[in-house]
């Protein structure tokens, strides 16, 4: 498997909520967004369409099951899911619950922010993650 | 099928680069971003995970084959895709060519933009949006 010294999605040091031998669920720890979850694919491969097609479609179906594991769970306004890699270009998809209050909306993530979340409200959201961890493993073995 | 007056992908008004009876493949009149796409799906559906299992795999199929083309023809740095939503909820992707020289990278299409690109990099892109239209098609027809 090819992996870069200096790529830090091929050095990746973190716990995943769940992993194959292709790829990583991992839950990000961003203040701002309790429930953004990333799916990182292990090799290190540029672009998706650079992805033998069984490879392409297991990580399709990952992002899928991620994406309803959030939504079930986190119960977001609006779902993300972006694979960009401009600064770190390894495959990696970002899927993101979006709510009114939240600090970019309705702009994506990556624009200026335009408000602070209560931090109650970022609690109360930060309180479902375990059981968004115990979703994703759920949907990702059935 | 479900369409909503007040949704403006309910009642685009483009011509397609190509299309069926399910999305559209549309080429995007972003003067800092020539071969930029959209596939817009034609129904009013607010997430990808609300569609039916085989839909949602005909989506990626032409995501994938966009992303090609596109590939194929700009040869961009990196493609960007992503689904977001939030001002306008009804399901749909953007596929991005990025270049070192465009007005945001290595940031998001979405974040505040750092430069111009140069008129005559741009003119010579949008020289090859014929070629990128016809590779489009030739990829969704195969």
């Amino acid at each position: 498997m090819m992996k870069l010294a200096d790529c830090e999605l091929c050095q990746l040091n973190i716990a995943p909520a769940w992993s194959n031998e292709l790829f990583s669920v991992i839950m990000v720890d961003d203040v701002a967004y309790p429930g953004f979850v990333r799916v990182i694919w292990h090799e290190h491969v540029r672009e998706i369409s650079d992805l033998p097609d069984p490879h392409r479609l297991a990580l399709n179906d990952a992002v899928h099951r991620v994406e309803l594991a959030v939504r079930t769970v986190m119960q977001p306004l609006k779902i993300n899911v972006a694979s960009l890699g401009n600064v770190v270009p390894h495959v990696h998809w970002h899927i993101i619950p979006r709510y009114q209050d939240d600090a970019h909306f309705p702009s994506p993530v990556w624009a200026t922010a335009v408000r602070e979340t209560a931090d109650t409200v970022l609690s109360a959201r930060r309180a479902l993650l375990p059981q968004l961890k115990a979703e994703i493993i759920r949907r990702m073995n059935e």
